[in-house]
């Protein structure tokens, strides 16, 4: 249930948008209806995420807010920034702020993650999160100023890019926490440890058992020592092909 | 069943040691009754790596022989050479060769995988395989001569030596193969990078579907391009507590 009439909500959301409850004690997402949604890579980052009391959060390329909404949901983060260069997504995800009224907590910057002087003008993060773009820029783009094409390839920021800014956003000791595609791993391995955010614990996730894993959720520790941890699969499907109980607990079902 | 009779094997087979049937047409390796004995990840890995028709083959840190009997048993490779720094096992190896009557196929040398000059007089092989030491040398060391610490511990070769030592002895776009644990996964993919063997395929093995790995195993190719493919898990025990039917497939029961 939202905290707000039907009359504001038609001032607030426009026609071509839907507003989603997240299934967290009522946080709702403003997401254009036919526009780049927000997917399950971007919930199980945010749950993969540990997130201490009072810390301070930055979500990069965050888009329209989903990690910063769930994270405000589940956890008591003093503040969360959600960082992004799309201007329109900005916006919407200043409006989810007001439905939610959580602008005590949240804020979002439209910035380019490249641009360095601006991450430096930002107060340093106990926790910086990313769901950055997975596809190399070559692979199969037919318009490089589609928003979903900027969301999903590195038209606008390299894998680099994003680790380099993670570095400059991270307090020491900071923690790191991407969600990617697992033939990467090689490549985000060597750019964390380029960039001396130590790869701590991975954990892979699968549709069902007898399938081979389509998502990494990586944490790392700026400047933090050699010592990595796997954890134990996380299945999205049983065998019976419903949802896994870990999932529905995600999703807030049960 | 062996080809040789009894008399045979107790002037060729010393009293503290066995004769174990591989599952494999026939093949037995010698071993120490409590020495150091093969493990799932050495047959694992043999059963990992591609070994085409005719291919010449090297295994490195080869112990007894496992690795390169059971690729005698389930290969049509052209030659299997063992690289083994302890002499005691080289001349158990070569014993193993004998009861077997594989001496046309295979052969075991005696030397250490560090010594560059040493590996430069091999003849370039295909393939590489091995199953290193994985723990650093620091950690938990009693005794340092110790054979089965020689063959746990990186105490006479680091993970960047057999790295190295697989670059000098595979031919043009060869390929390696090795076992080791999932923790070192980042050394091990920076490594492998460092010395231009491109990680291309990972497979993790799990206890059962509820658990982490705790086994991995990597192909890289000499000098490959980047692209790098995750395989479904392989669990060594089922739901029931029972070897999974893939395990019970590599050890030959099914």
């Amino acid at each position: 249930m939202l905290n707000i009439n039907e009359d504001e909500i038609k001032k607030i959301v426009n026609e071509d948008e839907s507003i989603d409850d997240l299934q967290l004690g009522g946080i709702h997402l403003i997401q254009k209806k036919d526009g780049f949604r927000f997917g399950v890579d971007a919930v199980l980052l945010a749950n993969f995420a540990n997130v201490k009391n009072n810390s301070r959060v930055i979500d990069m390329c965050t888009g329209t807010g989903i990690v910063p909404f769930v994270l405000a949901g589940k956890t008591k983060a003093l503040s969360i920034t959600g960082l992004e260069v799309q201007e329109e997504m900005v916006e919407m995800a200043n409006r989810s702020i007001k439905i939610n009224r959580l602008g005590d907590r949240m804020d979002f910057i439209c910035g380019d993650l490249t641009d360095l002087q601006l991450l430096k003008s930002i107060k340093k993060a106990d926790v910086v999160t990313v769901n950055p773009p997975y596809k190399l820029a070559s692979s199969g783009i037919i318009n490089p100023s589609d928003k979903t094409a900027i969301a999903r390839h590195e038209i606008l920021c390299t894998l680099e890019d994003v680790i380099i800014a993670a570095r400059v956003l991270l307090k020491d000791n900071g923690r790191f926490y991407m969600v990617h595609r697992p033939e990467r791993l090689a490549d985000i391995f060597g750019l964390m440890r380029k960039h001396r955010i130590e790869p701590k614990r991975v954990r892979m996730v699968h549709p069902n058992t007898t399938r081979e894993p389509n998502i990494v959720l990586v944490e790392g520790q700026r400047d933090g020592g050699k010592f990595m941890r796997w954890e134990a699969p996380l299945y999205v499907y049983n065998d019976n092909g419903q949802y896994s109980d870990e999932i529905e607990k995600i999703y807030g079902r049960r």
